[in-house]
C-alpha cells in the first residue's frame, strides 16, 4: 500500500526536541569558488552523510570550508525515556482541481531534502485534498492544518478561494505557499489575457486534440510492449532497445503519456534482432545500457519475486550471462552508430526520459539550442 | 508528431495588432455575488464563446454584469495585406534537472487560458530546456528569450543558477517566474533544514523504495491490462471495470505511475463476468460509465482508425448495441452497490484518477476529511 494510514487526529509523533530555529531569510550572496565547484562540494557532502549548513534558510550554498552542522539524529521511537526524537512534519496540498500540480511541485521540492529524508532525519507526511471548491471545506482544512502545525500548499484556480486561503492561513498562523497563482499571473501578463479562474474540467470545454493524442499514444505503446509487433515499428515515434531490465517498459509508458508512440525491442543473447529495427529511421532509435553489477542485482531481485525470468531463462541473473548479454547489445549498438546509447544506471525513469526527448527533438529539429517545443 | 517545428530564429508570426495592455496588478477585491455564482457565471461566459474581462490583470473575477471585451480575432495568415493577426507568445521553461516540474506547472496554468487557446485567440508555444546546469547555457537561453520576447519560467535547484537567472532576466527585461524557489524555501523553513541545491539525480543517493514500488506497479498493471489474469485481481490495489472505451487502460496506467497496482475487468454484453471480480474486496472495485452518445462517437472514431473493434464485434458502435451494453453494465453495478460508479463523460484521465483515489483512500482509511496521505 503506497500510502500511510496517517489521520490528522492521531499525529504520528516520534518525539519532539527538535530545535525550532526558523531564522530570517538570508540575502543570497555570491558563493565562493565557481558554481560548479560548489555544486560538487555539496554533492560530496551529501554523499559522505554530512548534513548541510543551516545557518541561512535558503540558498546560501555552503562553500567548501563552511561549517557543517548536524541536526538531531532520529532515535529508536520505542526508547522514549528522555530521548530526543523527531515529530513528523505535515504538508497539506489543497486544490480546487485534481491536486496533481501541487503534488508534483511538493515532490520536486522534497527532492531537495532527500538527503535527510532517507535516514528519517526530517520525517514528512503529505496530505492531498482535491476538489476543494468551496470556502467552507477550505477553512476546515486550514483549521486542521493549524492544529497539526502543517504547511499548506495550494493550487486554487478560483481567485476568491485563493484569497480566502491566504487570509485564513494568515489568521491562524499557518505557513502557506500559493503554487499556481504566481505562474498564472505571469502568463496572464505575458499573454495579455485574464485567467478563467476555473479549475481544469470545470470550464465545460471539450478535451483537446493533444489530450486524445496522448491517450492514443498510451494505447499504441501498451500494445507494442516487448516488441510484440515489429511491423509496427514504423508507426512508432520512438523505438527503445536494450537487454531485459534496462527499464524499457516503464520508460515507454512514461514517454507515451507525454504523447509519443513508443515501441520496445528487447535484445536477448542468441536471439536474432527483428529486421525491421534496422529499417526504421535511426533518428528515432535509442539504445539503453546499464552497469552489469546493477543489472545483475535487478535481475536477482526479480527472480526472487517472480521465480525464473519472465522468459524462463535459468542463468538470467548470473554474472557471466549478464556480461555476455550486455556485450552482445554493445556490439549491436557499435554496428549502428546513429543510435544514441543511454546509460540508465542509477537514473530515474523521468531523468532518462528527459535525456531521450532532448536528443530526439534535437535530432528531429536541429534547432540552435536543443529544446522540446510544443504549440498550443 | 506531438511538437511543432518552431525554432526561435523563425518565429511563427500570424499577425500583430494585439493591444499591448500590461496594466498594473489590481488588488483583488471581494467579487459581487457568491463565489459559486461567480464561478458558474465565468463558466457560462467561457462556454458561450465570450471572452473574459481583461480590465484587471489577475483575478478580479468578472461578476455577472462585468463588461466583456473581445480581443482581436485571428485572421487567415495568407491574407496579410493590412490585416490584423496574432504573434505566437513563447514560454521558455528552463531547468537544471529534467524540467518536468516546470512543464507541469506551465500546463496547469495554461489550463486557465484554454478558452482562448482553443480558438487560437492567444497562441502560445512552449520550449523546454532541461539539464541547464551552468551559467553559460543559462545566459544564452535568457538572451534568446529576450530576442523572442518570451516569458522565462525556471526550476533551478542550484541557488547560484537561480540567482543568475533572476539577474539576467532583470538585466535583459525578460519577464520571469521561479517555480521551484518559493515552495522549496517554504518547505525548508517548515522542516528546519537546508535544501541541498542539487537537481534530482545529482545527489548520488540511491533511488527510493517508493520509486521501485511505482515501477513494479506499472509492470503489474501492464500485464494485467484487459483483465488478462483474473486470478491476479486479489493482488491488485484497485480494480477498474466498465464497457469497452470507458478509459480503463489509460486510467490504469495513470494510477500505476502513482504506485497503485491496477487490474482491469472489461464488461462485454453477453460475456460472463469473471467470478473473481465478486470475490475481491469491494472497497477496491470501481465501475466506470459514460454517456451513450459520447461512447458511440468514441467507438465510431476507433472503428474508423482500427477497422473493426479490437475484439471483432461488428455492431460495436451501433447505438442500440451501445445502449444495451451500458444497461448490462448498469445492472451489474446495481447488483454490487458497494462499488462506486464514476461517470467519465468529458473528464480527463487525471480528473477521473483524482476521483478514484479520493474515494479509495476515504474508504480504506476513514479519515475525518478525505485525503490522500503519504509518508516520506
Amino acid at each position: 500500500m503506497p500510502i500511510s494510514r496517517l489521520c490528522p487526529s492521531v499525529p504520528q509523533i516520534v518525539a519532539c526536541t527538535r530545535d525550532n530555529q526558523t531564522g530570517s531569510k538570508s540575502v543570497s550572496g555570491r558563493p565562493k569558488g565557481s558554481p560548479q565547484l560548489n555544486r560538487w562540494s555539496r554533492a560530496r557532502a551529501v554523499r559522505s552523510g554530512k548534513k548541510l549548513d543551516r545557518s541561512s534558510l535558503r540558498t546560501q550554498p555552503p562553500g567548501p570550508n563552511a561549517p557543517l552542522r548536524q541536526y538531531p539524529l532520529p532515535v529508536d521511537p520505542v526508547n522514549l525515556d528522555g530521548a530526543d526524537v523527531l515529530a513528523v512534519k505535515s504538508i497539506y496540498m489543497v486544490s480546487d482541481g485534481t491536486g496533481w500540480t501541487a503534488e508534483h511541485c511538493v515532490n520536486a521540492a522534497l527532492g531537495q531534502f532527500d538527503y535527510c529524508l532517507v535516514d528519517r532525519g526530517c520525517p514528512v507526511s503529505t496530505h492531498l485534498f482535491s476538489g476543494i471548491d468551496d470556502a467552507e471545506k477550505l477553512l476546515e482544512i486550514t483549521k486542521q492544518a493549524a492544529k497539526e502545525g502543517a504547511l499548506l500548499v495550494y493550487t486554487l484556480a478560483d481567485p476568491s478561494l485563493a484569497l480566502a486561503a491566504k487570509q485564513a492561513c494568515k489568521l491562524w498562523g499557518v505557513p502557506s505557499t500559493d503554487v499556481l497563482g504566481p505562474i498564472t499571473e505571469a502568463i496572464a501578463s505575458h499573454l495579455g489575457v485574464s485567467p478563467s479562474g476555473l479549475p481544469r474540467g470545470a470550464s465545460g470545454l471539450p478535451l483537446s486534440d493533444d489530450y486524445f493524442r496522448r491517450i492514443e499514444a498510451v494505447e499504441f505503446t501498451i500494445k507494442q510492449d516487448d516488441g510484440a509487433s515489429p511491423q509496427n515499428l514504423a508507426k512508432a515515434d520512438i523505438v527503445l532497445t536494450g537487454v531485459s531490465r534496462t527499464g524499457k517498459t516503464p520508460l515507454s509508458i512514461y514517454l507515451a503519456q507525454k504523447g509519443y508512440r513508443v515501441a520496445n525491442v528487447p535484445i536477448v543473447l542468441g536471439v536474432a534482432i527483428p529486421r525491421t529495427l534496422f529499417e526504421v529511421d535511426p533518428k528515432k532509435v535509442f539504445g539503453l545500457t546499464i552497469n552489469p553489477l546493477v543489472l545483475q542485482n535487478i535481475r536477482r531481485a526479480r527472480t526472487k519475486t517472480m521465480g525464473l525470468s519472465s522468459d524462463g531463462r535459468s542463468n538470467y541473473s548470473e554474472m557471466d550471462y549478464v556480461r555476455e548479454e550486455l556485450e552482445f547489445a554493445g556490439r549491436l549498438f557499435a554496428q549502428n552508430p546513429l543510435w544514441p546509447v543511454i546509460d540508465v544506471t542509477g537514473k530515474a525513469i523521468e531523468e532518462t526520459a528527459a535525456v531521450v526527448l532532448r536528443l530526439y527533438h534535437d535530432r528531429m529539429h536541429k534547432c540552435t539550442m536543443p529544446r522540446i517545443s510544443k504549440r498550443y
